[in-house]
């Protein structure tokens, strides 16, 4: 027998936060590999390598150096010392997510390692979110990695046989991308956030991410629009992390069947990174993507005045090659954050 | 240059937390295999299985049917649904944590993924706390698995080979642990917490995994005593996750040189869960050995009032094969929950 249970006092509906004392974003830093330097976006990262290796004998410790640098430029770029950060929370696709734990490594900062994919940065926003609100964090750092060869061999292909891939499939994102949340300062703040359930509509290929993706964000998009009883008029923009062409159409399709209408209010990490003529087919992919294109190009965008309101989604995709070769479909979780200009 | 920077409220010393609306275990579900089952503890966990594929096909998906039943039983025990369930926080030592996002497929409630290898369980149980403390949550359920047959053909060879084990290896449990965090209302709660940086002392074999976390360890229970300026007497048990006879042996010595002497208040999960005529070596290991011997047997050593208060330290070894091929050392972690018995 279950008893009435009452409900949190920042909790609103039935997967979503208000924050009392929201974090706001002190300070953002971006690595990315020369593709994406060439991409649309170029001008806008902090950092664009000249060579997928880095200056490292392999790619995975590439993309180690690639976060651990994001991580203490984003503390220096909020004039800070490491040891005036709380936690670092830090996420990858790297198996064990290693990318992680080496960076951690080189930054003695206490650290709590998260895993939902690609939804990483998010799921990261809101746990920065609630340690500063809950009074357990004064500044929090969140740090995501992917990179697209490391990625590339450990979930598809040996990276030098150069299979040939579907249109549907994306391209993982060489990047990362650190975050720095502080208390009211600045003007940028998490005001909101709504957590994901699993979903898992019955999509068996591994390269047709976006697909298997799309609805995880309509559930989410979804349970953030009831929750609060709003609908996409209330924000600028509405920006999925990483369901590219192939995934933000079924999204919409998606939501359309639910009654919800995102209009041109909807774009995607993913088809921004990348131009067309990039060859990346349906767009960018990995916790890269969103977690370099959301503080370089979004983030910029609120902070010129473009964008004083928007829904942030991160979208995560949480198979392995091993359930795929054991005929397991792609169970797929979305979590997003409400990010506002503040005066 | 630094701000001067004041401390959060709920923040104690460098790396520690003391909350301020403890969380209570109101429930906990524990799920073994059959070598566990026979082991010095099999009396205590909720359901042995007679056989490691649990009716599945596969290792994989028979921990993931672990995990899930773990938590939905949990959930049941406290006497709730899982819509009371705020949030599900998982993990598992599978690549890409899929026996947690499989087994969250199954339960529709906002899910949290985690990973600090094996001291998953405490960090989810300080991220519970925080939820629950911090307002965001009335009821949070923490779950983590791991499978010996699926873990050693991930980490190390093929499980048909039969492979000699050194003397130092460990044995990764088969068992999925779930805890259901609520309210005070029982007696046992979550009071302090103390979170880990990364360590890394240069340990390069993965067979020697307790070696390598015992620095992590003693790193983390020392932030402990110097956050609260207290010593060992403090406890009646400190309980490290999964150091086993060896990684034990040195943790002592460690603390020893530091003029911290356990003495004989420290006990370790892994080498608790076998018996030595068991050939598991130097002991148990993974996220399914703290997952199970916490709940079961120290959490009932607790209600029965032989324990009153006990430092509880998870600890994870943060590689990966590729990184071990690659020639790197092992980062390791160590998070640790006090856990007392109040009135």
């Amino acid at each position: 027998m279950s008893t009435q249970v009452a409900q949190a006092a920042k909790k609103v509906g039935k997967q979503s936060l208000r924050f009392t004392n929201p974090a706001e974003i002190w300070s953002t830093f971006t690595v990315v590999g020369p593709m994406e330097g060439k991409g649309p976006l170029g001008d806008y990262f902090d950092t664009v390598l000249e060579q997928t290796y880095y200056g490292e004998k392999c790619w995975e410790r590439a993309e180690t150096k690639m976060l651990e640098e994001a991580i203490k430029n984003a503390v220096q770029k909020a004039n800070l010392q490491e040891q005036d950060i709380d936690f670092c929370i830090t996420s990858d696709l790297l198996n064990q997510c290693t990318a992680s734990s080496f960076a951690a490594r080189g930054c003695q900062i206490p650290n709590l390692g998260i895993y939902s994919a690609c939804a990483g940065l998010s799921e990261g926003l809101i746990l920065g979110s609630m340690a500063l609100d809950g009074g357990f964090a004064r500044h929090v750092v969140v740090g995501v990695s992917s990179h697209h060869d490391a990625a590339e061999r450990q979930y598809r292909y040996p990276t030098e046989l150069g299979v040939q891939r579907p249109p549907y499939a994306q391209w993982t994102v060489t990047g990362a991308g650190a975050i720095v949340l502080g208390e009211p300062r600045y003007g940028i703040r998490i005001t909101e956030a709504t957590v994901g359930c699993v979903q898992d509509l019955g999509i068996k290929d591994p390269l047709d991410m976006g697909s298997a993706m799309a609805p995880a964000a309509a559930d989410t998009i979804q349970a953030h629009f009831d929750d609060f009883d709003r609908g996409p008029d209330y924000f600028d923009l509405i920006v999925t992390g990483d369901l590219a062409r192939v995934g933000s159409v079924i999204l919409r399709e998606l939501l359309k069947e639910r009654n919800i209408d995102l209009g041109e209010r909807h774009t995607d990490c993913g088809t921004l990174v990348y131009d067309k003529r990039q060859d990346a087919h349906s767009g960018g992919s990995g916790l890269g993507c969103s977690g370099t294109v959301f503080p370089a190009h979004l983030l910029r965008k609120m902070a010129e005045g473009e964008l004083r309101r928007i829904l942030f989604a991160g979208t995560g995709s949480l198979h392995s090659p091993t359930t795929s070769f054991q005929g397991e479909s792609i169970p797929t979780i979305c979590h997003a954050v409400v990010v506002e200009v503040t005066e």
